[in-house]
C-alpha cells in the first residue's frame, strides 16, 4: 500500500483529549479518530491492527472447537425482563420505541438471544455440546466515557457461550476457553493476570477475569509479590496473602477478557431444556466468556511501547514492513525501493510505502511512532554500498546487508 | 467441521414466516433465524455465505486503489442537521438522547462523519484522490420490514466515499467503482441490470443502480427487450423505449448496489475543502458507492436454486464439499469418509462433515438444500467398488472414480 493512496493521519503534538499514554499514541499514530466522547472511527492502521486481533481470536475459537455466528444488535426489551436483568443493567443499556411500537434495546450482551435461539433448536443431549460465539460491536451508554477505546459508548466483543449437558461438560469448556485466552493474549504479546472475580450481574458462581497489568488500566488488582496470585481489589480486602502471609502490591490493570460459568441462570428462565438419556427434562448448563476486542488495542499498545512510537507485536503489526525511500526525487531511490516493495509482495508480504515527499526525519519520527516491526530504509549512503538497511523496531537493531541477504532476513523474522 | 459441532438447524417445512422463496430457502437451509421483525441472526453458515461475499467485495475495492477503514454505528444528530438532511431522512433514523444529554442517532449511512473525518486532514490536492470504504452495520427503522434479509432494520453495507481535487477525478473513481461492482457482481453469480437512476435524498445529480432481476424483488425495473437498456419504474414513465420503440417490459428486481456523484453536496456545507495547486480554496468533490452486503444473500440465492435447495455460486459456498457418509454405524465407511475429510483439509479445501446418525434420505435431502458446491458420498456401494461418489450439486452430475481421481476433480474444481 503506498501511504499517498492511504489514510494514515500521523500529529506531531499530543492532543489534549488523551488521557493515558495508550490514548496519545493512537491518535498520534493515526489509528483512531474520536467522533464523539466515547465513540470513535477505526482509520485504516487501526482497522488493519484490530483485524489482526479478531485473526488470533478466530483462530484460537476455532480450534478449541467453537463455531461463529452473528447476532444482532437489536434486540426485544422484552427478553430481558424474562432474564430479570433489566433492572441489574439499568441504565447503561440504550433502549428505545421502535415506530411499530416495539420496545427494543441495542444488547450491551447477548445470554438472552443465545438461549433464546439454542432454545428453538437443541431438545436432546445427543446435540450437545455446543459453543457458539460472535465478533460485534456492542452499545453502552457510559456516563463517563475514557482512554479512548477501553471504556467506549461502542466497541467490539467477543462473546462465546458454551451448552452442556453436565457438570463436567462445563468444566471442560471452561478449561479449554481458559487455555484459549491465554493463547490469544500471549500471541497479542498482552502479559497477563488471572484473578478470581465476581460474577456479578452476569450470574452463576464461578468467574476469571483475565487482567492486563499498566499504568493505563482503571481496574485495581492485588498481587502477591511471592506467589503471583492476584485478586480484584475491593475497600473491604484482606490485604495480605493468606498462602505467604506478606503486603499484597496494588497494580493497576485493564480487563481484557471475564469467563463465566452460568450454570442454568438462563436455560431455566428462558426455558432452554434438553432430554437426557434418561428421558428426562432438564435446562442446559452454560458458561459465557468474553473479550473486550477493541480495548485489547489500547492494551497492546500500553503494554508494547517505548519513547518513540508503538512497538507491534509481530502478529498484530498491521504492516510487516514499512520502506523509506529517504528522497522521492531520487530515481535511483525510487526504483530501488519499488522494486523491493514488489519483490516483498510476491513473497506474500504486507507492506506500506512511504511515498511521500517528506524530509528523512519526518519518515523516521513517523515509521518509529507507527510500530511496524521491520522498517527497509533506502537512502543514497546504502544505494552507494549496493546496500539495504534494515531496522528492527523492537530493539532499534540495524543491519546493512546486500537486497538478498536483507530479504532473507525478513522471511525469517516473519515466519519465525 | 463435524456437523455435531456446528449449529446447522435446517427445517422440512416450509416457515410460516418466509415471504418469498430465498427467504425460504435462507430460513429452511439454517442460515439465518429471526429474531423480531426485520431484525436477524446469522448462524455460521449464514455468517460464513456473508464472509465469502465480504471477501470479493474487499479484494475488489482494495485493487480498485480504496482503502478500508470501520466508522461508528452512533453519530451525532448535529451533523444531519448541519447537512440539512436529518428532515429528509425522517423517522426511519433511529434517534436518542443519552445520559450525558447528547443527540446521538444510529447511521443509515456515513456521508456526514467520513465528510467531517476527511475535511479534518485534507488540507491539499496533494493529499487528493483519496477513496475510503467501509463494511459495517447500518439501522432502519423500517415500519414495514419485508422479505428476510431484503428490507430488514438492522443490514450490512459496504459504503465507499472518493474524494478529488477535480470533476475528471470524480469520473475516473465513478468509472473504477462501477466496474469493481461489475466484477463483484459477476463472482458472486449474480445477473444484474444498470439502471440510471434518480439520486434522491443521496444528492448530486448523476447515480447509477444495480439491480438483480428475480421474482422475490420488489423494485420494479423497465426493460427494452430489443436493447436490454434499462429504468426505473415510474407511474408517470412514457412505457416504451426511445431508441428502439418498443414496449419496456416491468421486471421485479432486487438492488445490490447504488453509487452516486455527489459532487460538493457535502464538502461545501460541512467545510471539508481543499487548496489547489494556484492556491485557492475549492471545497471537495466526492462520489459515494453503496452496496447492500446482506441483502446480496437473499438475491444469490432468488437467483441460483432448485427445486431441491439452493445452488451456491462456487466463491459463495460455504463449504467448497460437503461429505455424506451414509451410515455412521458402519466403521469402514466412516474411516474412509475420514480419510477423505483429512485429506481435503490437508489441501486447504474446506469441508463439512455429516457425522449425523441419520438416514441417507435425510442426508441426501440436507445436502441438496443447503447447497454446498460438491457433495462425496460414500456408502457400501461404492466401497465395494473401492470408489468414491462425487456429486456436482449444480447439474446433479455424478462421478463414481477412485478416491484419488475424485480429489482430483475436486481440485481442478475449486481451483478452476
Amino acid at each position: 500500500m503506498l501511504w499517498s493512496k492511504d489514510f494514515i493521519p500521523t500529529l506531531k503534538e499530543i492532543p489534549q483529549e488523551a488521557e493515558s499514554l495508550s490514548h496519545q499514541l493512537m491518535l498520534r499514530a493515526g489509528l483512531v479518530r474520536m467522533l464523539i466522547a466515547g465513540v470513535y472511527s477505526y482509520l485504516p492502521l487501526g482497522l488493519k491492527v484490530l483485524n489482526n486481533i479478531q485473526k488470533i481470536i478466530r483462530e484460537e475459537m476455532n480450534s478449541s472447537g467453537a463455531s461463529e455466528l452473528l447476532l444482532p444488535a437489536l434486540q426485544p426489551q422484552e427478553l430481558w425482563i424474562k432474564s430479570g436483568r433489566d433492572k441489574d443493567i439499568g441504565d447503561v443499556m440504550i433502549k428505545f420505541v421502535d415506530r411499530k411500537g416495539r420496545n427494543v434495546c441495542l444488547g450491551p450482551t447477548h445470554e438472552e438471544v443465545i438461549t433464546d435461539l439454542v432454545k428453538n433448536h437443541i431438545a436432546s443431549y445427543k446435540q450437545l455440546p455446543l459453543v457458539l460465539y460472535q465478533i460485534q460491536t456492542k452499545f453502552r451508554d457510559e456516563i463517563r466515557p475514557r482512554f479512548g477505546l477501553i471504556r467506549a459508548c461502542e466497541f467490539i466483543m467477543k462473546d462465546a457461550y458454551s451448552f452442556d449437558a453436565h457438570e463436567h461438560g462445563l468444566d471442560k469448556n471452561y478449561k479449554a476457553m481458559s487455555n484459549a485466552y491465554k493463547r490469544i493474549f500471549r500471541r497479542c504479546g498482552l502479559k497477563i493476570l488471572i484473578t478470581e472475580a465476581d460474577p456479578g450481574v452476569m450470574g452463576g458462581n464461578v468467574s476469571h477475569e483475565f487482567m492486563a497489568p499498566t499504568q493505563d488500566g482503571e481496574d485495581v488488582v492485588l498481587l502477591c509479590p511471592k506467589c503471583k496470585s492476584a485478586k480484584p481489589f475491593k475497600e473491604t480486602n484482606d490485604q495480605s496473602c493468606p498462602k505467604c502471609n506478606v503486603r499484597l502490591e496494588k497494580i493497576n490493570t485493564i480487563e481484557l477478557g471475564h469467563i463465566f460459568k452460568l450454570g442454568t441462570k438462563y436455560s431455566s428462565v428462558l426455558g432452554a431444556n434438553f432430554i437426557d438419556a434418561k428421558g428426562q427434562q432438564k435446562p442446559i448448563i452454560m458458561g459465557c466468556y468474553g473479550i473486550g476486542v477493541s480495548r485489547l488495542v489500547s492494551a497492546i499498545i500500553a503494554q508494547n511501547h517505548d519513547k518513540e512510537g508503538i512497538v507491534w507485536p509481530k502478529e498484530i503489526s498491521p504492516y510487516q514492513v514499512i520502506i523509506l525511500p529517504l528522497d522521492t526525487t531520487d530515481k535511483k531511490i525510487m526504483d530501488k525501493a519499488r522494486q523491493v516493495h514488489k519483490e516483498l509482495g510476491q513473497g506474500g508480504i504486507e507492506v506500506l510505502f512511504d511515498d511521500r515527499d517528506e524530509r528523512a526525519g519526518v519518515k523516521f519520527k513517523d515509521a518509529d511512532l507507527l510500530g511496524i516491526s521491520l522498517q527497509i530504509i533506502i537512502g543514497r549512503e546504502s544505494l552507494k554500498k549496493n546496500a539495504l538497511e534494515l531496522k528492527i523496531r523492537r530493539n532499534q537493531k540495524k543491519i546493512i546487508k546486500t537486497k538478498s541477504a536483507i530479504l532473507e532476513e525478513i522471511k525469517r523474522f516473519v515466519n519465525g
